[in-house]
């Protein structure tokens, strides 16, 4: 699996453990709906900006993302 | 300080705490040594593929870069 399939897989993970739909998400973090989904399904090379305020959204820390 | 200049600061602590140069970062990551002293200065927006680069260059854990 590739890091943009990781990272995709668990921020499904963590947006899922707070009950969250990707709308939510979506208007929580400022990005597109369709833009999550890529994410989720390990098509987009996310930025670290991107990264940032995903995890903003989520209240978490960013090294959350790449903790097993 | 924003997360580019985070990660910017990591990034040369991380790369001086192996006695590496940034041109040995350069060869061993693929990437110009230019856009590492760009990313150091908290210049660049990296991609989560570019960090993945730089995680295995320096043969740490993504979640490193992003821990205190």
């Amino acid at each position: 699996m590739n890091s943009k399939e990781q990272f995709g897989n668990k921020l499904t993970e963590l947006r899922k453990g707070r009950n969250l739909t990707q709308v939510q998400l979506a208007e929580r973090s400022g990005l597109d709906r369709p833009y999550i989904s890529g994410i989720e399904q390990g098509k987009r090379n996310v930025s670290l900006e991107v990264i940032a305020k995903l995890a903003q959204a989520l209240e978490i820390e960013i090294k959350t993302f790449f903790e097993e």
